[in-house]
């Protein structure tokens, strides 16, 4: 029997467009109607773009991330004996976090179930990144994601069909409509993912500076406090980290380049950033969590941290062992002159990572596991001419012209003023709590 | 083989959400991308939105209708020993002008090259209303249409599929998208056919008033001087009338019931503001054409309009001795008290007639040859209670009710204040000549 439908969708498009208020049952609608096929893309896109240019306040963004969480399943964790607390970064170049943090998380007594996603554009996505170690998928059941989490405290893995599916469908759409950047579209997406995915607590890093998809610090702040009050409505203990991405995190970019400087970090080593971030995260995570009296520094020196990973990556069918992808093909870029390093630019750095075959242009494209950067030298340090900044990684040496092109503009030699500094931004900009 | 596109969608939806003024190559791209498919729908219709809230320039607008215009053909009627000039409404309740005005100025030496379209909503379209005559048929070729025109003066006819089709799908895009009221994508779309019509001078009724696409007559103002504006740029000698749209044209809203009404006009009777009307334009139009020493009044009073109605409406197939199509039922709807009829709602008496089977809700469908509404009683006039205000014609009696539902609020009837008039907008509000 054919649904008697609730409204159209050209009178919930005029109303944004008229910058009036949404209704809930207006947005409990066109989300459900989006999702069944009644309202068509067309009619969605219009009003994605009217939402983008008039926005929504914070109650119409809250009952759009509820719709989102309805149209499908809600998991749900209480069956475990441990707090479950979950971390989002809005992403970076080089942000390989989420690797040594879930399983240092659990190695402390929280447990982390996180979902999480592939690449799209100059950042690469978490499920790349563990695919280059031979043998680890990323796909799970229910069931099995609950096994490993019961037996590592951690998992990392896809988001199934049933989660969030009007986000699936807007999220693409969002991406060929020029309607990614909107506040309330990037919260309500990341959100709805997070609350139905069941976690307790949660603990947000969104990246600001040129690197990141939110480069004004304030619009990151905003967009920090929006999520954040969206976990608080729906009973999540959130906060967030407003993070520095003007330069790329760590000395990596490119998924197997990635998970090697993750596991010295596990190992007790890996560069100070990277190290820095880890441990202010987890410290983060463990107190959302109430996780009291551990002292996650300690759990990367005593290896504890790195048992988890080992587990975790096994529990999946990767083997911790093997030696990891290296692509065919290797360039070096060097210093065209002495000097200090004023600058790396990391949008730049992220874009030849992609153009070197380690991210992807649309959805459903394969990368390459070996692909990337190394980075060798970075701002504030000093360089002679002729010293290696870059080693590029790929299969295919075509791409190396288009990557080294953009490179080539990326870093900023020169002499630093008298008893001055390299300008760059704080590690931690901004800390909101609900 | 496969074209190298110059633009993607993305970027010029971006360049238009973000307030910047889209380049001539960029509309060139998108609009000829999108009638080849390569712009999909949904990309348009975020466009679409974009330009509805932050606008275009004149020479935006003006490129725009140009790349819908080379979009497909252009007519040319220099064969022609008489001027061609054409008029163009932009729609209201009981407007029938066009039927009496394109004979009367081809009957005065003008050549009307008309190339009208159907209604959708509370507005009746010219096609529906012709096509009640018996016979009668809307789609000539262009050799036939070039025929009518040569032995008759004048020829009003539906559009072939070559004319503008970039504006075709976006018409229907933006019909379901809530894109339909921006001034830059209404000026484009009435012009851009206008133009590849091929008419030499153009003259434009602009409605206002609360049964007009556009109520308020700032914005009424404002797209008539930018159609006139399109126009002088093109070449086309245009000019624009602001008219009023807050009661019925006449004492008839149908398809028959206006052609009837239609040739009570050209048989020099009719009511008082549709001669009134057609005389003010048939004048404007011959003006704009350069004939001159030709009375539309005479041409009306001596029969020759008359006379090219009959030789228009059989070459095209139709019978104009025909009986009109009568709907099989009746209702009387009576006034509930007496007074003075102080307003008549344009818009409630365009949705009634829609009701009742005149119109139709989406494209495509069939609309009733007799359904309409006659009008017995306008404001400012006197009534007493029980006298009847409309008749309500239907071959669909379950139609009534939602029609009478409507009706019932249409009119009011009370006491005029002492020495007061009925309060109306002039017939003429503004006209704009380039």
């Amino acid at each position: 029997m054919a649904q008697i439908e609730a409204f159209s969708a050209v009178e919930v498009i005029v109303s944004k467009r008229d910058k009036k208020i949404l209704s809930d049952l207006q947005i409990d609608w066109v989300i459900d109607a989006y999702t069944r096929g009644v309202v068509a893309d067309e009619q969605m896109s219009a009003l994605l773009m009217a939402i983008l240019l008039n926005g929504m306040n914070s109650h119409e963004i809250s009952r759009w991330t509820d719709a989102m969480i309805n149209s499908g399943e809600r998991m749900n964790w209480s069956m475990l004996d441990r707090p479950t607390v979950d971390k989002h970064s809005t992403g970076g170049v080089g942000d390989k976090i989420t690797l040594p943090l879930a399983p240092l998380v659990a190695a402390c007594g929280g447990a982390v179930p996180q979902l999480s996603g592939r690449g799209l554009g100059h950042t690469g996505g978490t499920l790349d990144k563990l695919e280059s170690i031979p043998g680890w998928r990323a796909s799970l059941s229910n069931k099995e994601m609950l096994a490993v989490l019961q037996s590592c405290g951690a998992v990392i893995c896809a988001a199934g069909a049933g989660l969030a599916p009007a986000d699936k469908k807007l999220y693409a759409l969002r991406d060929v409509t020029a309607t990614v950047e909107a506040i309330p579209l990037i919260a309500s997406s990341i959100m709805s993912k997070k609350i139905a995915e069941g976690t307790s607590a949660l603990v947000l890093d969104v990246k600001t500076g040129i690197g990141a998809f939110m480069p004004d610090p304030e619009r990151a702040r905003e967009l920090a406090h929006t999520m954040v009050g969206l976990g608080k409505r729906a009973g999540v203990k959130t906060r967030a980290l407003v993070t520095a991405m003007d330069v790329p995190l760590g000395l990596t970019a490119g998924n197997a380049l990635e998970v090697r400087e993750s596991v010295e970090v596990l190992a007790g080593a890996g560069p100070a950033d990277i190290v820095e971030l880890t441990l202010i995260l987890a410290r983060e995570m463990l107190d959302a969590a109430g996780v009291k009296g551990k002292d996650p520094e300690i759990a990367l020196r005593d290896g504890s941290a790195m048992d988890v990973w080992r587990a975790m990556i096994k529990a999946q069918g990767g083997d911790p062992d093997a030696t990891l992808p290296r692509a065919n093909e290797q360039a070096v870029f060097v210093a065209a002159e002495s000097g200090t390093m004023l600058s790396m630019d990391a949008m730049k750095v992220g874009i030849a990572t992609w153009r070197l075959g380690a991210g992807r242009s649309r959805q459903g494209e394969t990368v390459q596991a070996g692909a990337g950067i190394e980075i060798h030298c970075k701002p504030g340090e000093k360089i002679v001419q002729g010293a290696p900044i870059f080693t590029l990684h790929t299969d295919t040496p075509e791409r190396f012209g288009r990557a080294i092109e953009i490179l080539s503009d990326a870093v900023v030699i020169g002499d630093l003023p008298t008893g001055g500094k390299v300008e760059r931004l704080p590690l931690i900009l901004d800390r909101i709590v609900d």
